[in-house]
C-alpha cells in the first residue's frame, strides 16, 4: 500500500473543504491554537513513516493521553482495576454525575473523565513519582524523550476543572478514590496536558498495532489479552458520544482529544495520528474524522 | 396553657417507649454521643421557660444551623439570593447531585446541603470574618455568648465531606459558587458544627415565633414578609424527605439536624427545641418527632 | 369577618391587573375557555356564602378532583393505600417518569398524576361502578346532584394522555397497578373531567374545613387523623412545583387544577374556591394565587 | 479453515463446563425451554455449512429479530429513520425510561427496545400487512418459508409487556410514535416471537457477511454503506450492556436474544449462530459467548 500517496490524496480533498467546527475554548490555553492547523502521520508495521501537513508540530493531546495512563495501569495491575472501573460505553453525554450516582461511584470505562480519575488514583498508589514516572513511560514507548507536559495547560485545566473535582469527590464519597483528591486531580490535569506531534503520537500507538509490543525495543509491555482489551475499549469508548458513528465511518479502534487530535490503529497494519483543532458538536476533530474515514475507504480496510 | 405540665406528661409517655433508631455515625464525632440523651425546652411569647430532661446540655445542632445562616443571608441580602437558590421542597433524597445537574447548579432550597453551600458562598462575600461574624450573629439572637463551634466536629465533617465537596464543585462548574471552594466548605462545616442546648435553641427560635423580631432586644431583624418566607421554607423543606409526614404528625414549621435536635415554632405562641440522638430511617430524631406530635396533640394547636 | 367586603375589595384590585399567563392548551377542550373568566366563592363555618364574579359557572376542575378521589379512597381503605403511594412532595417537575423508575413504581404522593392513577386503580377494586360511584360521592359531599362529567373533556384527555398511559404501564411493570390499564386510565380521565362551579367547589371543600365531617349531613366521613393527613398532603403537595411559593404567599392547604381553579381551606374557618383560567409558568392560576394571597393578607389569617 | 473441526473442538470444550446461568423467565413461554439445549451453525462464504448439537431445532430468536426489522426499515427508508433513532450505544441498562425522558423520546439506537418500537412504527407506515410482510421478508433472506411466528410467545410478551407499552406511550407523548400504540406493540411483540433454528439464523446473517447482498439470489438488498452501518450498530449496540465485553472477548458484530441465541458475522468470511438458553447476568447466552470466543480464538481471526 502506498500510504504516502493515499495521504496526499486525502490532504488534497480535505484542503478544499470549507472550515467547519470550533476550537475547544473551555480553557483559555486551548483557545489560543491556530484553528486551521492540520497534520497527519502514519506508521506502518514495516517501519515506514508517511506524513502530511504539520505532522511535527506539538499539540495538546488531551484525552488521548488516557489511553497511555490506562496502558500503564494495566501493565502494573493486570485485572484488579476492572473492579473499580467498567469496560462498557458510557452512552449518555449529559449524565456523567448521574451515572456515577447510580452506579455507586464506579465509572463506566477508563476513557471517560471519571474513569481516568480512578486510573490516576491507582497510579498514585503504584508510582514513586507519578508525574515524572508517567512522562518517562510515554517517552519510553515513543522512544522519544522530548515529549513533555505543557504546564500552562495543566494549570489552566485545574483552574477550570470543577466538574472533574466534583466527580473525584463523589467517587471518594463512594470509596472509589483512595488517595488525596488534590493529588489525583493534579496528576489528571497533567496527564491531559501532554504535548506531542502527530509523528510522536503515531509512533507511540504502534504499541497497539503490535498487540502490546513496543516495536523499537521488542518489549512485550502488555499481554495479547491486555492489548485486545485496550483495543476493544478504544473501539467502543474512544470517541465520547460518537463511538457508533466512528465505528461506522472509520471502523478503527482509536481515541480523540479536544485538542483536535485523533490517534487510531489498524491492528497488525498501521497506526495513524491526525490533528486539526476544529471540533464537531460531539467534541471530535471534524477534519480528523474525515481524514480517517477517507483513509479506511481508500485503503479498503476497515474492521467491517 | 400549662406548658410545664404538658411537657412533663410527654416526658412520662416517651420515657416508657422502647429505644428505637440509631445515632448518626457518618462522622466519628457524632457517634460518640449518648444515644439515650434526652431533653426539651419550650419558650412561650410571655417569656415563660419550660423544660424537661437534659435541656441545658449542649449538642451538635448540625443542619438546624442552616436556618440561622439563611436568616443572616436574608437579613443582609433581601431578595437577590432567590436567584441562586429555590424555595421548593427537594423531593427525592437520592438525587442531590442529579437535581443539581438538571437544574444547572441551582439548589431546590436553602435548607438542603447544596442550598446551604450557596448561602455560605453568599455570606463569604458579605462578611469580613465569616466564621466569627456568624457565631456573633447567633449569640446575638440567642442573647448568649457561650454558644460556640465544636472544632473537632468541624474537622471531622471536613474529613468525610466529599459529597458536599462534590456538590460545591459542581455548582462552581455551573457558576453558582463565586468564592474559593475551600473557604465555602470551611464555613459550611463550621456552621454545621455549632453546639447549643435545647434552652439556647428554643430561645433563638423565638425570632421566628415573633415574626422576625429579636424578643430580648426588640430589633426587627427580618421584615414580616421575610419571616413568613422563612417559616414557609421550614414548613415545606425542614425535615429532609419527611416534610409531608412532619406536617401531618406535627404541623409546625421547624428544622431537624442529624445530631438529634429538632427546633420548631408555633407562630405567635411558642418556640420549642427537643434533643434525642436516635434517628429514624429518614434522619430525623425518633423521639423528637414523637415529642412534638404529642405537644401539638395535647395543646390542640397545630397549623391544621 | 365581613368576607363579602373582603372579596369585593380583592375583586376590585385584581380587576385592574393586566392579564397575565396563558390558558392550558394541551387538550383542545380546555383551550376553548374564555381566558378572562373569573369567579370566587367562600363558605364560612357559620353557613355564610360570599361570592364575586362568575361563581356559579361550571369549569373543568381537573386535578382538584384528585383530592376527592383520595378522600374516597381513604374513607374506604384507611391506611393500606400508603404502602402504594407516598405522602411527600414530588420536588422535581421534570422527572415524573424518572422518579417512578427509581422508586420502583411508588409515586411520591397521591396528588401527582402517577399517585392519582394508583388511587384510581385502588378505587376500581373497591367500587361496583367506579365512574358512577365516584360521581355520586362528590354529589353527596357537595349536596348537589347537578355535578357531572364533561365527556368531551374526558375523551380529549384520553386522546392526549400518552404520558399518563406511560406512567400507568411503568407502574404496572413494577406491580403497583393491579387492574386493567385501560380501565384505570378511563376512570382517571373522567375524574379529571369533573365540572363544578366555584360555589360547588367551595361547598365541597367544607368537608376539609370541618375536619372530615360533611356539614350539611353531619356525617363524619373521615376520622380526624385522616382529615389532618389530607390537609397536610394538600399543604405540601397541592400546587405542583409551587408548594413552597404557595405556602409563603398564601399559607393555606389547597389544590389547584390546570383548568384555572384553586380550592383552599382555613381549617375551622372557611373554604374558598377561585377560578381564572390564565396559568402561571408553574401551571397554577395566576389570578387564583393572587386572590388567595390577598384573602389571607386582608383577613390576617394564614397558618403562619 | 476446517470449521467443522473447530466447532467439534469447541463443542467438546463447552460440554465439559458446569452449567451456569438461568433461562429467561420474564414470560412463562420462554421459561419452558430445556435449559441445557445447545446448538451452533456456521455458514462460510463458499457455501459451506458446519454444525454441532441441536442446530436444526427452532427457538425464540427474540431481540435478534431487531436486526431484521432494522434491515427492512433501512432498505425501505434509507437515511430518514436516523432522525428518529440514534446510532450510539445506550450505556446504562437501568435507564431506558430516563434516557427517553431526557433525550425527548429519541432512543439511542434501533437495537434497544425503544428503538425497535420506533422501527415498528415506521414499518407500519410503509407496509400493507406489516406482520405478514415482515415474515415474508425474513423468509426471503433466509430462503426458507418455514420460518414463522410463535403466537403463544407473542401473546405472552404482550401480557407482560408493560414496560414496552410505557416506552411506546412516552415516545408517543414526545411525538416519536406516529401510529396507534396497540398496533405498534402488536407488531413488536410478534417480531420478537419469530422462531428460527441456528441453521436458519446463520443462513440469514450471511446477508451481513456479504455486505448487504442476499447470497442465494444475488439481490443487493442494502447498499455497501447501509451494510456497514448495520455492522457498526451490531458491533457497538448488539449485546445489551455487554458490548464492550463482547468486543473484547469475541470481536465480531452480532446480536443476542434472551431466548439464548446469538448470531454474529465475520465480514467476508462467515456467519454463525449459537443457541444455549442459560443467560449470564447481563442477559446474553453464557455458552453462546463462550463458543464465539473460542471460535475467534481458534480461527485466530477477530476484528482486532
Amino acid at each position: 500500500m502506498n500510504y504516502q500517496q493515499v495521504l496526499d490524496e486525502i490532504w488534497q480533498e480535505v484542503a478544499s473543504l470549507p472550515p467547519e467546527g470550533e476550537v475547544a475554548s473551555y480553557i483559555p490555553e486551548l483557545a489560543k491554537v491556530n484553528p486551521n492547523a492540520f497534520g497527519a502521520h502514519l506508521c506502518d508495521v514495516s517501519g515506514g513513516h508517511y506524513a502530511i501537513g504539520e505532522s511535527e508540530k506539538k499539540f495538546s493531546i488531551q484525552s488521548i493521553s488516557k489511553v497511555f495512563s490506562l496502558t500503564l495501569a494495566i501493565s502494573l495491575a493486570g485485572d484488579p482495576i476492572w473492579k473499580r472501573v467498567g469496560v462498557e460505553p458510557s452512552g449518555d453525554p449529559f449524565n456523567s454525575m448521574i451515572q456515577l450516582e447510580f452506579e455507586q461511584g464506579i465509572p463506566r470505562n477508563p476513557l471517560i473523565n471519571a474513569g481516568a480519575l480512578v486510573i490516576c488514583d491507582y497510579l498514585i498508589g503504584q508510582l514513586k513519582d507519578p508525574k515524572a514516572d508517567y512522562l518517562r513511560f510515554i517517552q519510553k514507548i515513543a522512544g522519544d524523550d522530548t515529549i513533555s507536559y505543557n504546564y500552562s495547560v495543566a494549570a489552566s485545566e485545574k483552574q477550570w476543572g470543577h466538574r472533574n473535582a466534583a466527580m473525584a469527590n463523589l467517587m471518594k464519597a463512594f470509596g472509589n478514590i483512595h488517595h488525596d483528591i488534590e493529588k489525583v486531580l493534579d496528576l489528571y490535569f497533567h496527564i491531559c496536558a501532554i504535548e506531542m506531534s502527530c509523528r510522536q503520537l503515531a509512533k507511540t500507538f504502534l504499541l497497539y498495532t503490535f498487540h502490546g509490543k513496543v516495536p523499537h525495543t521488542g518489549e512485550q509491555l502488555l499481554t495479547l489479552s491486555q492489548a485486545k482489551r485496550l483495543n476493544a475499549i478504544m473501539q467502543t469508548c474512544g470517541f465520547y458520544d460518537e463511538a457508533g458513528e466512528f465505528s461506522f465511518r472509520v471502523g478503527l479502534p482509536g481515541k480523540s482529544g479536544v485538542g483536535g487530535g485523533i490517534a487510531a490503529i489498524h491492528p497488525g497494519e498501521y497506526s495513524v495520528a491526525v490533528w486539526s483543532p476544529r471540533l464537531n458538536p460531539k467534541g471530535n476533530s471534524f477534519l480528523g474524522m474525515k481524514v480517517l474515514e477517507l483513509l479506511t475507504t481508500k485503503t479498503g480496510r476497515s474492521i467491517f
